[in-house]
Order: C-alpha cells, then sequence, then structure tokens
C-alpha cells in the first residue's frame, strides 16, 4: 500500500512493473453480462467476492442488479460489508463468529452451516449483539469437501436451525466447486445434474417437514449457465466472471471450442529485465505477482511466446523461431493461471482504457483470510 | 495490517486461524548454524530478504554476524536498506534506479548486470543523485536465467562497469539457483562443480585484464557447504535456511536421508472448519496462506495425516486408518511446500515458544515486488 501503483492519466507503457492491471472495457462488458443473464432468468446474482476483495467493484456489480455479495472469510465481509454479505463458508470460532454479529448490527449478513456444534455458539452470539444471522445449510454435492449430505441428514440440521432464536434458515448452500474445471461441457453438465438431484432430494424432504427454502445458492463461471437453467438454483455465487483466467480460458466449451463466455480483463504486466540469448527472455514478474498452483501463465496476445518458468520473481519467456527478438524494457501482460490467488498478492488494481490509466481501486480486502 | 494476528503471551490454540507461526527456537538455531559456517571457513554471509521480507529478522541475522542483506527487488531494499543490501538482480527502469540511488544516499547499495544497456542509465541515475553504487556482474552458471556468458563477456561487462563514474565494479554475483533443488546431493554436486569452472574462467579473465574481483556471491540454502567449500566464493546469499520447508526438505542428503541441516521454524496454523466424515478434515487455511506451486503442504508432527486438496480458502486432510478423528475447532501446523511465496501472504510473523505467543514481527517487504 506504501507506493501508488500508477499515475492517473499515466500511458500503460509507464506503468511501474509488475503491476496487477484491469481492462475496464473488458471488466465491464463481463460484469453486464453475467448481470443480463441472471435477469432474464429470474435469479439472483450473487457475486463472490473472493475473487477480487475490493468495495469498488463490488458495489459496481450491485449497480448492475447483483442482490450483495458472497465471501468466503469473516475478514472478507469486514472489508465489503456495505451491501449486504454472506460467508458462504463455515465459520467456527466464537471470535469470528463475534466479528460476524459485529457486522450483522449494520447489514444482513449470512453463514454457512454443516455440523450441529456450530449453532448453538452461533445462536448465542448473534442474542449477544441482538441481532439475527441468515444461515444456509451446505450440502455435499460432488465436490466432497465441507457440506452434510443431502435429503434427510440436511433436513435435519435446517430443523435445528429453524428453532434456534438469533438464527434464521433461508436455504441451502449447494456450490459444485469440482464440476467448474472439469475439462469438457459434457463433463461439466454430468456433474451439475448429479448435483441436481442432490438438491432435489433435500428441497423434498424440507417441503415434507414444513420448512421454507428461500434461497439454493452455488454456481460458479464455469458451469454458471448449467445451475442457471435448471430450475433449482435461484443465486448465482459467480466470481472469476469479471477477471477470467488460464484456468477457465482452457477448458473446452460446448461446441468444443474455448470457453469463452467472458473475456479476459486482469493482467499482470511485466517488463523484460534480462535478454541474454535470442530464444529467452525474462521478466520481472513470478510467484510474488501470480500464482501458479495452475500451470503457467499465458502471455496475452502472443501466442508466439511461452512461458516455461516460473521463480519468486521471474518469469523465463521462451520465443518462438519467428519471434522478434525482446529487448530489455518492453513490457509484456500475463494472463495469471488462476485470479483469486493472483489478486490477493497486490494492493491495487490499475484500471486502464485506450491505453491509458483511468483508475486505481485498493485491493481493500487484501490477506483478509481470517 | 489492520488487525494485530495475536496478543503477546496468548496460547498458541488461542491464535486465530490462519496465521503465520515462527518456532522462535528453531529459527534462532538455524540463523546461528548458518553464521557458524560462515565464520568458520572466513567467508561472508550475506542472507537474502526475499525469504522473511522482515527488518527484524535482517536485523537478527546482521547481529549474528551477516554482512548485510540481499534482496530482489527495489522495494524490498526500501523496506530493508539499514545494513546494506544488494539486489542480487538487474535493475532496468530508470524510475527503479533512481529509487535505488536514493538509498544509497544513506547506505551501501549494490545491484547486478548482465547487459551493456544497463550501464549508461544506472552510471547517470549515480551521479545525478552523488552516489556509487555496487556492482555485480550476475554469471550464467547453469540455471538459464539471467546473466552474461562466464569469461571474456564477463570480463568484457566488468571493464565497462569499471570505467563507468557513478558505478563501482565489486566482482561477480554467480547463484545456481536450479541447484538447490535437485533431488539428490550428488547431483548438486556436480551442478556446484559446473558453476564453479565458469567462476573460475571469469576470475582468470578478470586477473589477466587487472580488474580487482572482491567478491563472488551465490549459494543458497540446498547447495551452501558447496559453494561455502570451493574456495572461490566467498559471500553466501542464502535465504531459506531460517525457515526451511517441504521443498528443501524433500531432497535427498549426503547420506541418503532427508536434508536437514536446518529445523522447519515456519509453520502455518489452520483450524478444523469441517469434519464431514471420518476419513476428511477441512482445514480453514488455503491457498491465499500458504503458496502451493511446489505441491501440498505437509502436517508437522502428523505422518498419519495427509493434505490431498486445496482451494483458496480450504485444505482437505486424508486421515490413516488409525488417526483419530479431528474435529471442529482442531488446530494444526502446516509446513508450506515454499516458504518465500508464502511469507508474502502474510502481514505478520507471529513468534511463539514454549507454546505462547513471544513476538509479532511485521513483514514490511510484504508486496514489495516493484
Amino acid at each position: 500500500m506504501y507506493r501508488l501503483p500508477a499515475e492517473i492519466g499515466a500511458r500503460v507503457e509507464e506503468i511501474d512493473t509488475p503491476a496487477l492491471l484491469i481492462d475496464l472495457s473488458a471488466f465491464e462488458r463481463n460484469v453486464r453480462k453475467m448481470a443480463e443473464f441472471a435477469q432474464a432468468r429470474g435469479l439472483r446474482c450473487r457475486p463472490h467476492a473472493k475473487t477480487h476483495r475490493c468495495p469498488t467493484i463490488a458495489l459496481k456489480q450491485i449497480a448492475a442488479g447483483a442482490v450483495g455479495q458472497c465471501c468466503q472469510k469473516v475478514g472478507e465481509a469486514e472489508a465489503l460489508v456495505r451491501g449486504g454479505v454472506l460467508v458462504s463458508n463455515q465459520v467456527v470460532s466464537e471470535a469470528k463468529l463475534r466479528r460476524l454479529a459485529a457486522l450483522a448490527v449494520d447489514a444482513r449478513v449470512g453463514l454457512c452451516f454443516d455440523a450441529p456444534e456450530q449453532i448453538e455458539v452461533a445462536a448465542r452470539v448473534a442474542r449477544d449483539f441482538g441481532v439475527e444471522l441468515d444461515a444456509l445449510v451446505e450440502i455435499e454435492v460432488g465436490m466432497q469437501r465441507c457440506g452434510v449430505a443431502p435429503g434427510e441428514p440436511a433436513r435435519e440440521l435446517a430443523g435445528r436451525i429453524a428453532e434456534a432464536p438469533g438464527l434464521r434458515f433461508r436455504g441451502l448452500q449447494a456450490y459444485q466447486g469440482a464440476a467448474q474445471h472439469l475439462a469438457t461441457w459434457k463433463e461439466r453438465e454430468r456433474a451439475i445434474e448429479s448435483a441436481a438431484q442432490s438438491v432435489r432430494a433435500t428441497l423434498e424432504a424440507l417441503d415434507r417437514a414444513g420448512i421454507d427454502c428461500a434461497i439454493v445458492g452455488g454456481a460458479g463461471t464455469g458451469t454458471y449457465a448449467l445451475e442457471g437453467a435448471s430450475g433449482l438454483w435461484n443465486e448465482l455465487q459467480v466470481g472469476s466472471y469479471i477477471f477470467m483466467d488460464v484456468e477457465y480460458g482452457r477448458i473446452l466449451a460446448r461446441d468444443g471450442g474455448r470457453y469463452s463466455d467472458f473475456e479476459h480483463s486482469l493482467f499482470v504486466l511485466a517488463t523484460v529485465m534480462s535478454a541474454p540469448s535470442p530464444e529467452r527472455a525474462v521478466l520481472d514478474a513470478g510467484l510474488k505477482s501470480y500464482s501458479a498452483e495452475q500451470g503457467m501463465p499465458w502471455v496475452h496476445g502472443r501466442t508466439d511466446l511461452e512461458v516455461y518458468g516460473i521463480a519468486d520473481e521471474h518469469s523465463k519467456v521462451r520465443l518462438g523461431a519467428d519471434s522478434a527478438r525482446l529487448k530489455l524494457g518492453d513490457k509484456l501482460l500475463l494472463i495469471p493461471s488462476h485470479c483469486d490467488p493472483t489478486v490477493n498478492l497486490h494492493d491495487w488494481y490499475v484500471g486502464v482504457r485506450n491505453g491509458r490509466v483511468e483508475a486505481l481501486w485498493p485491493i481493500t480486502g487484501r490477506g483478509a483470510s481470517s
């Protein structure tokens, strides 16, 4: 945070590197496209703030029609609470629940449950603060991570929540995270169909017990069209659609081509700092400027260049046989392989349009993982 | 930075998670061991601040005998300049060189060169500020990243630097980063022997030209004993030895056992947030609390537990057949697979000893990658 990353009005070539860039026009088209998708189908859109960790972006999504934000951590909720927020995750420590209840004094705040032990402490803390917390029951829909079994076990947990003063049972959290990254559209269809069966069984159990279920939340950028068309999910928790990344970019779409529902709008700007041989150049951005657990970044607009080696502060780029040699000071745009953890490495977004810096947005929730 | 991560004097079990912990006793033994190694052989020890990005740790290393710090970026130098600093990297933009020259008003500051284009601008900026910058010529010693070819090309660059007012030629940067992570000690010996030939050839060329070479810098935690015994390198740029990580922990040592020159002293403390089945538990720390491009973290002191799945804010742990079931709120220590980028995700170190919080050290250089 100690230095501004760029001057408003500067040309892109003048931005000091590494820097995290947003192509504002592409970003705005992505926000609009998802908002229109949700609106056309009568779905609530609650974008996931774990992707951007930035109140400026949250407000832009809400201005486009989003009902509020999801987040993954209490710290993110603290950074983003205006507009209402759902922690789409379990919160188990009393200290964290107190921080969350304090936010509920001013905003509508929810969280997820998958174990009865959570209920007593959350309800007690909510009563201490004189607030009600929205509660979703997270069900296991194929991700094999958190979540109670669908059907009767979920119904039982929902019943306990409905009886707990301080908590307000609102519905189900049914996110199939693993489906987002399956290699083909066909596999993703199968995964979401299987998740839908779990949702359906749970809704039937709730209905038999007379428990009202207002919300079925879930869906990510890789499958939102499937959940959105299911007639079951009514709240989309999409995150990465605003930015895209290599991981989303390389999956196969319905027609066998690359997934292109949304545009790449997030880049790490890097400078050539060494060019020791005609076939190799070294950039001044590495693991501390983009996350790499999903593989190498792509070089935007330059299919002749390949990132083949990374270190803390370096990326090695291989030039194609016909590539013009890169020289010291040349700048390249890298598309990160995974946008959410990449954003979390930076303090600022540098918003650019027509080759000029137009906006600097602080990543207020950077590091807010507790 | 917005909240303190723990209270001094709190018990480890009371620390909110995820948190970055240092076992202070293990850390101190690591610092002492490397300092003694260097002292016994008459070597300068210039530990790498890219690992810790923390002035508190830099001062402790200097108090133990280090001659100063290495860093990789001008931003790190700004965070750490007391004690003198070498940017063990190329700095190509004039804006960055100005920041570096400004630091040289108060401290002894150096940087690396591998191209003649760098010399003119660096010398001009140094003269503008009325300072002299120390200059090392980086030579290629097997990492295939930055660096001029050893021998004559390196000698030629050194000669140009020696003639440039504002720059002071001090020696060679000869870091074989790829050797640090070769799977066996034998491979690492071969890699450093090959690097030594390049250093020797360059020293001979410099000697023939009558250019004095005071420093030969390089060596990392995985090979320091080899460079240290070579009679060529006289400045060790070790970083990870203070903390260790999975990547350093799993390489094979001289005797075929695991590498154990230094102790694991850095951990991410995580809490069990969901335990949906007897063989699986989910922790509240993920990609935003540790870096994973080198693979999964280890669970410290629990060989019966295996991290097998990670997401932004979750780690999935597989329990062994004989493991006691983990329950909500249980805490585990994770050893990150790569310490440097893990540290860069946090704002604070929580220093613990005998189960109590003893120190909170700010990671002042967090995010300082420009």
